[in-house]
């Protein structure tokens, strides 16, 4: 049997600090048909509420570390405010959603980062996506909306990279459905020439993308986030899509990445 | 059919506060059998999140005013941090658990209050439960847990008083399940002498409960809360169960109130 489409899309902090511009993607997201998954970053608004209570966002070697009072912080202002106000705007557009934590339905299972050299403090990597529980709201058409805060078997929240908990239910969701993983950033996609928004590449396999690696083409900040999408490729998601904004519209330009 | 049994639980602020106190009753809420769902209010944390990041809390008359910025607290506050740490610490007990607000599966939608004299911002009342949703948890043995959050068909956050959350999701749950209503708060239960902790009454009907307020043994502050209590039992509850922190333990002393 065919399997059903289901889309994951991941959105960053960018876009949430613009309200307009959020509002339009939540319109493009809610007018896209079959199930879908939302999973959202944070943005600077954590950092500013931290600011305003006197806390001072901690640094190892240029790393964020979360210490308790960060992780307070992050629950409240991801997994609280920006969360449910993702989901209410969603509930205003006639979009049924929920959201979620990891905590929440057991849905992301993670493990403590190990202390090596630098403790970072409540950050985790996710072991185990509770895929039973998000079929059972696709069914219910209602769209997951994640923040990117997971849980401890022992039941400790922990701060976790925004395009990780997407490409890991991506890649768990492949079991079920036929997945296509979609990262929206201010980049229309992978661009041959920086300068130029125009240099979209519109299609990108793992022989085309070494190829580019080695010509110099592709550089620096790209590799490791293409990096990811080649793995959730070889783990069994059909697509990965990298755009803007606007990703979701029929005919946007962006970079599809294939096997 | 004989319906199943359903346990509403209510805990509010005082036992939020109390690291201690909320992970015995956490064990307790755990161990008791059947379906079962929590409603947790606030306690004085927003308040104080509020007063760091610089914002008064506005009163007139007496009441609270909820104004944008102290529905964003709100929301960050109770739907954010409280809730999904009491999830987090009953995944840690082993009770699987789901955090939700009104917004969440459209599970409590509200209508603002309207404006008569006073204005009172951001607050709402209870209008539709969403049963189907919540049954569909408990079938699932995941334990939802709401924030005292609603949502306006518009897609609207509102505040809305706990105790009235929890009953009127105890009324709409009743058509469905032999739902209970635990009301926990500092004292035992309806006592006889204010002063004296072991003059709990055991159990109150209708008749009883207007003798023992024509006799002017019960006055003043608990009226209106007992009023509700009959409201729900009227509504199809079959009992209010009102006790402290241990109302859950074997034996415990507590007032049941029943048609």
């Amino acid at each position: 049997m065919m399997k059903q489409f289901l889309k994951v899309v991941k959105i960053g902090g960018k876009l949430i600090e613009n309200k307009q511009l959020l509002s339009d993607f939540l319109n493009d997201f809610t007018n896209s048909s079959g199930p879908k998954i939302l999973v959202h970053g944070g943005g600077n608004k954590a950092t500013e509420v931290a600011g305003k209570l006197g806390f001072e966002t901690k640094m190892v070697d240029g790393r964020r570390i979360t210490d308790q009072d960060s992780m307070e912080i992050i629950t409240m202002v991801y997994g609280g405010l920006l969360n449910k106000s993702i989901v209410a705007e969603l509930q205003s557009k006639n979009q049924n959603a929920i959201g979620l934590c990891g905590a929440d339905g057991r849905v992301l299972t993670s493990k403590r980062r190990e202390v090596k050299e630098i403790d970072y403090g409540f950050v985790g990597d996710i072991e185990k996506v509770n895929t039973s529980f998000i079929k059972s709201l696709l069914e219910q058409n209602i769209v997951p909306v994640f923040s990117a805060i997971s849980c401890t078997e022992e039941g400790v929240l922990l701060n976790t990279n925004g395009d990780s908990v997407a490409s890991e239910i991506a890649i768990a969701m492949s079991e079920l459905y036929e997945t296509q993983l979609f990262y929206c950033s201010e980049k229309k996609g992978v661009l041959t020439d920086i300068e130029n928004e125009n240099s979209v590449i519109p299609e990108l396999n793992l022989t085309n993308y070494k190829n580019l690696v080695e010509s110099k083409v592709i550089t620096d900040g790209m590799l490791p986030k293409l990096h990811n999408c080649f793995e959730a490729i070889n783990k069994g998601v059909s697509a990965v899509i990298l755009g803007d904004a606007g990703l979701l519209k029929e005919n946007a330009i962006h970079t599809k990445i294939v096997k």
